[in-house]
């Protein structure tokens, strides 16, 4: 059930993503009371010229 | 009105896209009473080794 | 796999919702060519408060 | 950075997002190598009629 | 076609979303160079207890 | 606290995005009362075969 989805900036490895989805599958099956096989993870990676904070593009910091 | 955000892993055609969003676009207007005007269809698509279930990523599967 | 997520006015009923729940999963599983059970749909209800176009609020239309 | 969504049915208590946003930042910051001050989770919950898997609501299992 | 959401913190006033909407489309209209008809704006109003940051959720703060 | 996400059709230059994280980050700040700094904006770009209205892909028109 519980659907998770991750923004982040591009840079990450497929082993971090492993890792990531690994842990916080079984974290989240432990503490949210589900089975992990209903745990979906989705990654979307943005380009740093993409997001914004404090009103300046990542790739002008 | 509807807006419509379609997830699911890379790998389907154009033509599959066209389908689905002439199908539903028009299931959605009959079934929600809009005009199909307003339907908005968006796909994102997914790599592999950015979507997991099950704590494993689609691409270790 | 596909997670379809519904953004929509709120107003529409339950029986609106399951038979949009039925057939667009079914289309989806037909077109898509994936099995009906891994497709999730999540609707989204938005006050008219809360969504504008042309900018303005639904609720000031 | 990061920005985690979690979609989930209705019904957790507050003890439980408060684990779950202590430990999945945690993690995150640790895996995905940022500060966890720059961590955001953000929870949705979802009423069961308004999820459907297979076709169905989960308010008609 | 361009579809803004916006998270926020529950709190804001219909005054605000109103001149939010009428501000933003038209600087979006204006700097994407589309017109504003095309824009729609939806915001997500989230409970404090349903949004942490460094680890903790506003309501604990 | 706000997060903006823009979907928009592929195509808009750097300079576009960057204009509309600083006049946006500005205009959000002042009408929802919050400091610039906790405001991120993040862009999804999407190809024209991604997205329709209407039941059309933008690709088709």
């Amino acid at each position: 059930m519980p659907i998770i989805r991750v923004e982040l900036l591009k840079g990450r490895t497929i082993e971090q993503k492993r890792e990531f989805a690994d842990v916080v599958t079984r974290e989240a099956a432990r503490i949210l009371r589900c089975s992990p096989e209903v745990v979906d993870i989705v990654f979307h990676e943005v380009e740093r010229h993409d997001w914004s904070s404090n009103g300046r593009l990542y790739s002008d910091k």
